[in-house]
C-alpha cells in the first residue's frame, strides 16, 4: 500500500487542509496528517491542544467519507532539524511520499530519500491559520466560512472563539 | 459519541489486545488505543517503533473490520505521574471510559473523575508481549500463533524476529 | 486552613507585589507566592536566580512582619499549557484560589475549578519589574522607590545593579 | 545571618528529619530543606507531590514552632551531578553550611567550598522514609509511631496509605 | 600546560576566528575551541551541524600547522546560565583562561574564578558569520574571501551555500 | 581523507581502548572517539566527567604520537535509539566506518549504511572499565596497571581514586 505524508499544525483544521487531503488522496490510497507542535496549547500559535486537533481531522475526515484511509499524528517539536525526520519517521507508520510547500521540509526529507511533492499555495490568503485565530480573536465570524461544517461544529462545542480571544488578550 | 480509551505499549499488538479491543467496541462507538513508550525503541522491552505500533493497530484494526472505530495515538513517557493523565488527555480526542488493568492508571484516571473498567487477566500467561518477546529472541516459533494473521505478517515484513534477537544479544 | 497562590517571576519583588501579598493576607490566611521562570537567570528579563528571588521574598516577608504566613515556591517553566495548572498544583502546598491580573493564569486555573480573584492593576506604571530592570540597566536611581528597603539591602549586597548592567549590554 | 542546608526526599517528613531539623536550628539562625525529586510522585519511592511535602515540612515545623526559619525549597533531579551543586545554589536562598549522611553530598559540597556537617546515623532501622512506606504498603499501622503529630494527621487527611498500597500493588 | 578557551558559534568558521586562534595560541600551548549551540541546524542562525563545524575547525586548524594544538568541543545549549560554566567546564579538558568579548561569558566565567582576555573587535563588520549567511542566502559571492581556504572547500563540498539560500526561503 | 568511528565511555580509558585505537589508525587516516554519556558523572558507572575524558584521550593520543589523528568528541545519550545514529552523526566530523563490538551499535549503524569492523574481545577480563572501577572502589593497585601510562598520570592528579572509592560507598 502507497501512502502519503503531510505535516501540518492544523490550528485548526481548514479548508485549505481539506483541499490538501483530496490531492494525497486522489494519488495515494492513505494519507498520514502529522499534527505539529502537538505539544503546544493555549498560545497564539497553537490554541489547540494535539488532541483537539485529532478530533478536528476525525471529523474532517469523516464528512469527507475518508475517516478510514487517514492517520492523524500528533508529534511534539525537538528543535532539532537534523533528526527531525527520523523524530517523523519513528512515530508514524511506512510511507513514501511527502506533500509540502514549506522548503525546510522539502530540504530534510528530500535529503533522505523520500519523494517530495509541491502543494503549491492554495489560495493561501484565504486558508490560512494565523488569519483565522486572528479573526477569531478579533470577533469577526467570516471565518466561519473557512473551516468545514464539521470542524466548525466541534469548536463551537468547545467554546474555541471564547478561548483564543483571550489568548490573545494575554496578559 | 462515547469513547473508551485504553493504554497499552503493543510490543507487539497481540491476542490479548485484540480482545479487550472487542470489549471496548462491544460498548463503546471508539476506542483510542494509546500506544505507551512511544519514542522508546530498539531496546528489550520497547523493539519496536511508536510508528511500527501505530501500523500494527492499522493492520489488527483492519482485519477486524474496525478500522473507522480505532484511534492509534502514539504518546511519550514524561516520567510524571502527577501530570501523566493531564499528559494523555491533551494528546488524545475526547473519551469518556478508560479500560485498565493497572492499579496507577486506575488510580490516576479515577481521581480526575474517569469512569474506569477493569479489563481483569485474559488469560495473561498466554497473551503477554514480554513473553513474545522472549519467544522471539530464542527463536522458539510458538510466538507466531499469540498475535493476529495481519500483525503477523507485518512482523514478517520488518525482520521483527531477527531485530529482537540482536536487541537481546545486547551489548 | 485557607491558602491563596499568586504566580510571578519577582525580578525583582517590587512595592506592587508588596501590595498584592497584603491583599491576599486581608482575605486569607497564608500565600503561596509561586517564582515562575526559577530556573532562568542572568538574562534581560530574569537576572535573578530563583533562590535570589525566594530570599527576596523571605526578606520582604520578615519586614512586613508575615515571614510564617507567606510560602515562595521556586517553579520552572515547562512551556506546556496544558500541564501548567497540574504542574504548579504539584508543587505548592494545599491552596483554594488565584490572585491573578493575567488572563492565561485565569483561564486555565478557572478551568480546573479554582476561585479566581482578580488583582486589577496596581500603578502597573510604577510597579512594574521591566521599568525596574531598565532603570538598573540605564544608571537611573529612581528604581530604588520601587522596591520594599530590606529589598533594595539585599539587591546592593548581591551588586544587582551592576549585573542587569552588564546582562543589557549583552553581546 | 547563618544557614544551613540539607537535602531529602521527605517521603514522608518522620521523626529522624526533625531530628536534624532541631540539631540544625541549635547551630544556625534557619534551615533550608531541600525537597529532592521533587517532581517525581506516585512512585514506591516517591508517593507523595513535592507540594505535598512542603506541607508535610510547614505543618512539622509549625508543631515544633519553628516555622519562620524553616524554608522548604522543592528541587527538581537533573541527573548531572556536574551541575548538581549549582543547581541547588540556584534555587535556595544564601546558606553556609551542609548537614548531610550521603557521601556523594558530601564529596559534591566540599569541593565547592561549602561547610560539612555530617548527622550520622539517626536511629535509622526507625527512622527511615523506605520502611515507613513498607509498612504502609503492607497495611501495618506502627508506621504512625515514627512521624510527627502534625504530619500524621496530614498524611490522614490525604489518604496516603491507601494511595501506598495502590501504588506497592503497581500493575 | 596551559590551554585557554573560546566560545563561538562558528556557522561558519571565518577569518575572525582564525585571527583570535592565532592570539591564543601566541600565548598558551593549547586553545579548546567550544562549539555552542552544537545541537542545532539547518535554522538561519545556525545553518550547520555541530560535526559539520568540528571538521571546518580541524581543517582550519591543519591548514594553520596547529592541528595538534586544538581541542575542538561541541556543547549544546542547556538556557540554564546559572550552570552555563559548570556545564562547559564538565565537557572540556582543564584550561585557565577565557578569550572572550561577550559581556554575559565575561560575567559569568570571572565569577567563577577564570582569568578573561578581551579580544576587542577584530574587524567585526568583515568577520562576523551572521553577514557571511547573509551574504550566501543572497548569492553575493563576497563571503568567500571572508573564510580560510580550507574551510571555503569544505563549505563547496557540502553545498553550504545551496543549504543556506533554502533555509532562508524558509515556509 | 577516510575516517573510523568508535564509540565508548572511557571510564577509563585503558589498554584495551589504546589497542582498539591501534587498529583503527592501522587502516584509517583518522580516529573519531566518541565519548558516551558524555554529560554523566560522579556515578558508578560514569565516575569521571566528559571533559575529563576528553583529557584522557588527548594524553593518551599524545603518548602514542598519533594526537593530530584523533578526534575525541562527548556526545550525551538521548535514550532514543531511533535517533541515536543521525544524533552521533550530527555531532561528529564525516566517518565511513565504525568499530564496534556491541549488537545495538552493529544493528542501528548498519541499518544506516555504515560499514561495521568488528572489533572482538581483547582480553576483555584484563581490559574493563567495570573492573577497572571495582579495583579502584576496594583499593586494589592492580588496576594501575591497566592504562597508559599517561592516563596513570592523570587519573592521579585529579584523585580518581579517591573520588571512585567515594562514589562506591554512595549513600
Amino acid at each position: 500500500m502507497e501512502r502519503a505524508l503531510f505535516i501540518g499544525r492544523f490550528q485548526p483544521f481548514h479548508l485549505g487542509h481539506g483541499r490538501i487531503l483530496e490531492l494525497m488522496l486522489e494519488e495515494y490510497e492513505e494519507a498520514v496528517l502529522v499534527i505539529g507542535s502537538a505539544e503546544e496549547s493555549y498560545t497564539e500559535r497553537n490554541p489547540f491542544t494535539g488532541g483537539e486537533r485529532v478530533e478536528m481531522i476525525l471529523r474532517a475526515a469523516g464528512e469527507m467519507n475518508v475517516r478510514d484511509r487517514v492517520v492523524p499524528v500528533p508529534v511534539r517539536d525537538i528543535n532539532r532539524y537534523d533528526l527531525w525526520v527520523d523524530h517523523v519517521v519513528s512515530l508514524t507508520p511506512p510511507f513514501q511520499a511527502v506533500f509540502t510547500n514549506n522548503h525546510i521540509t522539502e530540504l530534510l526529507f528530500s535529503e533522505k530519500g523520500f519523494k517530495i511533492i509541491k502543494t503549491g499555495p492554495i489560495k493561501r490568503e484565504d486558508y490560512s491559520g494565523t488569519r483565522i485565530r486572528a479573526l477569531m480573536a478579533e470577533g469577526e465570524t467570516h471565518w466561519r466560512d473557512l473551516v468545514p461544517p464539521a470542524v466548525l461544529q466541534y469548536l463551537d462545542e468547545i467554546g474555541a472563539e471564547r478561548r483564543v480571544r483571550r489568548i490573545y488578550k494575554g496578559e
